[in-house]
C-alpha cells in the first residue's frame, strides 16, 4: 500500500513509552519505542538484523537495547555497539534502522520517510494548546481494523452523530445544520454554526443555565496525512467576548496497515479543567462513543469491502460527504506527486550509475 | 464460484425473521431479512449504497431500514426514501438490492437471479405437507463450514448411518438393503426397501408392539440445487391399507459461500403428533447426529480439500455413490447451461450495442 | 516447499502411539499411525480415497482401519480390505499410501521417499544409547509454529543460552570459549571446551563437590535433515580416565509444513539414573527453556519473516553462526542433488515413453 512518507506520524502518546519497550506497526512496519535513561524517547525498526528477533523481546541496558536472541547491543540511533561473540567485531552492516523521533505536545511524532527531511517545525502547532494550562486533556488510544481513511471519513462527516451516537446527541443544535467545506490552504474544513438557541446536549450539563441563548459551533479540520482538529464549543449570544465553554480536539490516525491504524484522540477544554466528573464523562464518551459505536460499524464496513478502494465501489454521494471526498482528493493528489518524486529519483540515480 | 442462481433458495426459516433484521450470507453475498408491519418477510442486500454499513446495524422505522450510521432509509423494495441531510434530495443511484422473497411452507424462499424469472410455481410443492395438520414438524438450521455439494453427498448415501451414526442405528433394516437409484425427472432418487421384517431402530420405539412385522422404506430424492427429500416409513406387512409410521423430512442446503452452507431440516411425522418426548428425541438427533457426527466429518473432509474439487481428486466410487454422483452431474449440466445461456445474452447484448 | 525425500524422519516418539490412531502432520501430508495388535507401529495417510475422510475419525477393528464415514477397512498397508455396501467387490484403486515405519531408541522413523530405497540402517545409530540400561532418558515433543531450519539454526548456535536462557546459565564456563565449528563426513559440528574450571551450573548441582575442578565440553553435532546430537558434560581435571556426568541429548526435527514443525528432544544421562529430582528438573527445563523462551522467540521471528527465505533477508554473519550457515549450505546441497535426481527421472521416463 502506498503512504504518504515525508511527514510525521505519532508513533504513540508520551504516557504509553517509558523503560518498557513498545513494539507498534506503523505503516507495515515494526517500530520499537522506549525511552533513554535522560528520559528522550527513540525509534528503531523491531528486528535485529542478525537472526529477525523482534528486539523489543530484550533488554535495556542503559541506553542501549538488547538483542534478547544472542545478545547484541544496539545504541539508540540503532547502530550496533556490543557483540558478545568471539573476538567481538562488529559487522558493518549491524545496524538497524532509526526513525526521528519528536516528543511534543504529549506526543510521540515518528518520521517515516527521508530523514533528511525531518523538519520538527512541521508537526502541526494548532495542538500546541496541549501544552498549556488553560487547557485540560483527556488522552486515548485505539487500534482499529480498519484503512485510516475509513476512519478519516468518519471524523469528517459528523452528522453521523445523531444516528450512531443517537444517544449522545438527542438534542443537538445542529442536526439540521448545513456544513460549509472549503479549503484552507493544505486543510479541509467542515464548519457548522448555530446562533441563539439552546445548548446541545454535549455542553448543556455544563452551561450554569441550560437554558441560556448561546452560539454554538462544530468545525472540523483535516490535514493530510490523518490530522484532525475538533473545535467546538457555545458562548452566550448575548456576550460575543465570552471565552464560552470550548473544546479543541485531536483525533490523529497512524496506519498501522492497509487494513488497520492506530487512533489516537485527545479532547482539550477550557472550563471545569479541575472537575474529574467532566474528565470521566469524556472518558466515558470515548469508551462508548468510539470504541463500541464507531470502532464496529467502521471495521463491520472494512470487513465487508476487503482490499476494494471505496471509489472503486461507486458509493453514492450525499452533501455530507463533501469535506470526506475533498480530503480524500486532495491526500491521493499528495501520493500521485510523492509517486512522481519517486519515479524522478530513481531515473536520475540511474543517469548518476551510467555517468 | 459458480451457483446456480435462477431458482429458489432458502434464506430463512420463517421463525428466524421478524422485527429484527437478520443477517445472512447466501451465495457470497451479504443478504438482511425483515419483517414489515403486516408481518410480510423482505430481503435486501445488507450495504448501505452510501459508505457501505451493514443495514442489519441499523434499525427499523416502520416498514424502512434506517441506516444505523448517517441515517438513509430504505423502503423494502431497497428504495432510499429518507435523505436526512442537506436539502433531502435522494440520489438516484441510492437503491439497495432487493429480492424476490416468498414465505411458503415454513421457509422463506429467495431467489438470487433474474428477477423477472422469480415463479413463485417453482417453490417445490413436495414441501406442502409442512402446513397440513396432519403432520408434525421439529425444525432446526445449522451453519456448517463446507461446501453445500459435499453435504448432499452424505445425504444421498444415507449408507453412512451404520457408520457415523452407529449408535442411532444398532438395529436396521436397511444395513444390507440394496440402494435403488433411478431418475425420476428432474430429481435423483435413492430408494431401498424392506419387506416383512421387524422395524429399525428409527421406528421400532413408536411402534404399539416392537416385534410386529412390517414393511419398510427409506427414499431419498434430490433436487437441484440443494432440494432434498427424505420419505421413510413402517407399515404393518400384514395390512397393506394402513397409513403406517411415516417420515417426510426436508433438508434444503443453501450455500454461504464456496465453503460453508446454510442447512435448514425440518422432521415432519404422521404419527404421535401431540408427543412432546418425540419431539424432544427428534430435536436431541438433530443435535448430535447432524451436529456432533455429520457435521465435525464433513467440515474435516472440507479442511482436507480446501478448494480442491471432489472429481479433481480422483476418488474411488462405491456401489453407495450412485445416487451422489448423478446428481453432482446434473448439477454440473445445469451449470454448463447457466454459462451457455449467460454468454449468449452477452453476444445478443453485445450485438445490440454494436448494431 | 521443498523437503528431502528420501531419509527417515521421526513421525512420533513410541509412547504416543498405541491403539488411538494419532494423526501428524509430515512434511505437508496427514500422516495417521497407529498399532496393530501385536503392538508393531504403522503408518498411512489420514485420508480415505473414497470421500476423503480422515482416518484417524474413525476405528481400529483389529489390525484394520475402519473408516468413520462409510465403513470401508484398510489393512496396516493402506489395501482396502473391506467393503460392506452391494456386492462388497473391493475397487483397485481403494489403497491409502502407507509409509515404512520403523521403530527404533525410542522413536518411530518415518520414511517418506522411494519406499524401495528405504533402509532401516541408515537411521542413525548415534542414538542407540537410548536404548542401553547406563543412560536414563526424559523426553518431549512440542509443535511449534516455525519453519524447521529456524529451529536448528537455534540449536546449531549455542550462544544464546546466556542471553534467552540467562536464568539457566548464570555461571557459564562457556560464555567466553570460542566454538570450533568443522564438518565430519555429512555432518556439521560445533564444539566447546573448556578445562580445569569449575563446573557450570548445568552439572555444578550434581557433583559431590561444586568447586572440584572439571574439564568441560559441549559439542553439538548435526545431520540433514534434522538430526541433533548433543554431547556434554564434565570429568575431573585430575581424572581423566572417569567417565564423568556426561549427557547425549537428542533433538529431532521434523517438517509439519513449510512454517511448522514438530520437535522431539530426548535428554539422556549417564548419573543419578534412579533420581527423580533430576528427572523433574529436566522436565522442567524441556517445559519453561524450550516451550517458554525458545518457542516464543522462533515463533515471533517466524511471523515477522512470513515465507521470505532468512538469506534473501540479508541476515548479518557473526563468529557463532559457523554451524548454522554450513548445515543450510549443506541442506541446500542436498535439496539441489534431489532436484537434479529427479528431473532426470522424469527425463528418462519421458524417453521410454517416447521409446
Amino acid at each position: 500500500m502506498r503512504y504518504l512518507r515525508n511527514t510525521w506520524y505519532v508513533a504513540a502518546l508520551d504516557i504509553e513509552v517509558g523503560r518498557e519497550m513498545l513494539s507498534r506497526m506503523i505503516l507495515g512496519e515494526a517500530v520499537m519505542l522506549y525511552r533513554k535513561l535522560d528520559g528522550t524517547a527513540v525509534a528503531v525498526i523491531d528486528r535485529c538484523p542478525h537472526r529477525f528477533a523482534p528486539l523489543s523481546m530484550g533488554k535495556l541496558i542503559g541506553n542501549n537495547v538488547q538483542c534478547g536472541y544472542h545478545g547484541l547491543q544496539f545504541d539508540c540511533s540503532g547502530k550496533c555497539v556490543v557483540n558478545p561473540h568471539g573476538d567481538g567485531k562488529i559487522p558493518r552492516a549491524a545496524q538497524v534502522k532509526s526513525f526521528p523521533l519528536v516528543e511534543r505536545y504529549g506526543m510521540l511524532w515518528i518520521w517515516m520517510g527521508d530523514a533528511d527531511l525531518a523538519d520538527a517545525e512541521l508537526i502541526p502547532a494548532y495542538y500546541s494548546h496541549f501544552d498549556s494550562p488553560d487547557w485540560k486533556t483527556v488522552r486515548g488510544h485505539s487500534f482499529q481494523e480498519a484503512n485510516y481513511q475509513l476512519i478519516a471519513d468518519n471524523l469528517l462527516d459528523l452528522s453521523h452523530d445523531q444516528f450512531l451516537h443517537a444517544n449522545y446527541h438527542r438534542k443537538d443544535a445542529f442536526l439540521t445544520t448545513p456544513h460549509e467545506v472549503f479549503v484552507d490552504g493544505t486543510a479541509v474544513v467542515s464548519r457548522r454554526q448555530v446562533l441563539n438557541s439552546i445548548a446541545s446536549d454535549a455542553f448543556a450539563g455544563n452551561l450554569p443555565d441550560p437554558k441560556l441563548l448561546v452560539d454554538q459551533w462544530k468545525i472540523m479540520r483535516w490535514e493530510a496525512p490523518g490530522y484532525f482538529l475538533l473545535d467546538l464549543g457555545v458562548r452566550p449570544s448575548n456576550d460575543p467576548q465570552a471565552p464560552g465553554l470550548c473544546k479543541r480536539n485531536a483525533h490523529i490516525l497512524t496506519p498501522a496497515t492497509e487494513t488497520s491504524t492506530n487512533y489516537y484522540f485527545i479532547n482539550a477544554r477550557n472550563y471545569q479543567r479541575d472537575d474529574e466528573k467532566v474528565d470521566a464523562q469524556i472518558r466515558e464518551w470515548q469508551r462508548i462513543g468510539f470504541g463500541e459505536q464507531d470502532k464496529p460499524m467502521i471495521e463491520a464496513i472494512q470487513r465487508g469491502m476487503g482490499k476494494q478502494d471505496l471509489f472503486d465501489l461507486n458509493p453514492i454521494l450525499l452533501s455530507v460527504d463533501g469535506a470526506a471526498v475533498r480530503a480524500r482528493r486532495h491526500l491521493e493528489k499528495l501520493l500521485k506527486a510523492q509517486d512522481e518524486h519517486e519515479m524522478q529519483a530513481t531515473l536520475a540515480q540511474s543517469a548518476i550509475t551510467h555517468a
